[in-house]
């Protein structure tokens, strides 16, 4: 016989192990941390899981998680309301506006376009998109919408798709992506080929 | 007493270490591998030096090493010679190249400018480029210059003084850079701050 784990410590694991990043070695190593500790440690676990189920809602207006109808981000008066980005998750919406560089609003998909796991387009929320665009234009003077995936795979097939979309509906509207090219403190000897590529193409005005 | 190195020996491992890479420690290693082996590689290392030293010239036009007068590449005839890109040495140029994205000829600066290490502008070589530009408007039709530096504090002050000094003598001629934004193949998460907002600045029509 070998050792049999409980009912309820393999379902810690297997939930641990849903999160991103760990994976079943990982996530059985968390379980025990989280069980070694203390009592107090797995209660306060679950109830912020709780909590975070209870409270947060979807943003009316770009999708987030936030606690209100609207998140502080879209109420804030100071951002121009005519320029929106559209991000494909929290953590691309979080470093563009580190970056500081971006005065709009934000819209935020479910992800990105994945026919191999069943992701289209009214999963990523492009339905959404084009509701809040229209709205948008309708209320706000919308001018630009700045399709910010990245220049993957993925990332282009998405912007692909999400601007057909929006040329369609909106045909008028000024619809941009990110540049693409070298980046910052990067020695162009040291740079991989596509991306010099893109930098040639693009090209511009210093 | 310690151990003494002979004189050419030691002149050998002072040679190697001034090769960018090979501090002392290694050059000293190099040095021993070379004396190691057999005479013979000693042997083909200085006739190699000796001849690159006697047959290699400038280019003429681009300035990069050759056996003639003009490197195969500036007597290509399939080149574009009215698009001229501006580098800073030549493993940018082959990085470059080997992109397949620039149709048109090369200049090539020696290296970029730096104040602490004393090179201006008539140390990179501008009295050569104005020079080239002005052949190439006179014979070529040049219809533009793209100055192909990188996104770094040098590369961003070497672009500025070169694109000043092509603007003065030829205020028509169209200068560009390569664009900045975001590389291929990464994720918008992982991109630091500063080329995130080059990439929201330089947005483009997709």
């Amino acid at each position: 016989m070998t050792v049999r784990l409980s009912a309820s410590l393999e379902h810690l694991i297997e939930a641990l192990a849903e999160l991103p990043g760990l994976g079943p070695k990982s996530a059985q190593r968390a379980a025990f941390h989280l069980l070694d500790k203390d009592a107090a440690r797995l209660a306060r676990l679950s109830e912020a899981v709780t909590e975070a189920k209870t409270k947060l809602k979807r943003c009316r207006s770009c999708r987030t998680y936030c606690e209100g109808d609207v998140c502080p981000v879209c109420a804030d008066e100071r951002r121009d309301r005519g320029l929106l980005c559209v991000v494909e998750s929290v953590p691309d919406q979080m470093a563009l506006d580190a970056s500081l560089a971006w005065p709009g609003l934000y819209f935020i998909l479910s992800g990105r376009l994945s026919p191999m796991e069943d992701r289209g387009p009214e999963e990523v929320g492009l339905t959404d998109l084009i509701a809040r665009v229209e709205e948008g234009l309708r209320e706000d003077n919308l001018r630009e919408v700045v399709v910010a995936t990245s220049y993957t795979p993925e990332g282009d097939a998405t912007a692909y798709y999400v601007i057909e979309a929006l040329k369609k509906r909106a045909p008028d509207l000024r619809v941009t992506r990110l540049a693409r090219g070298l980046p910052s403190g990067i020695e162009i000897e040291y740079t991989d080929l596509s991306t010099l590529a893109g930098a040639v193409y693009d090209r511009r005005e210093p």
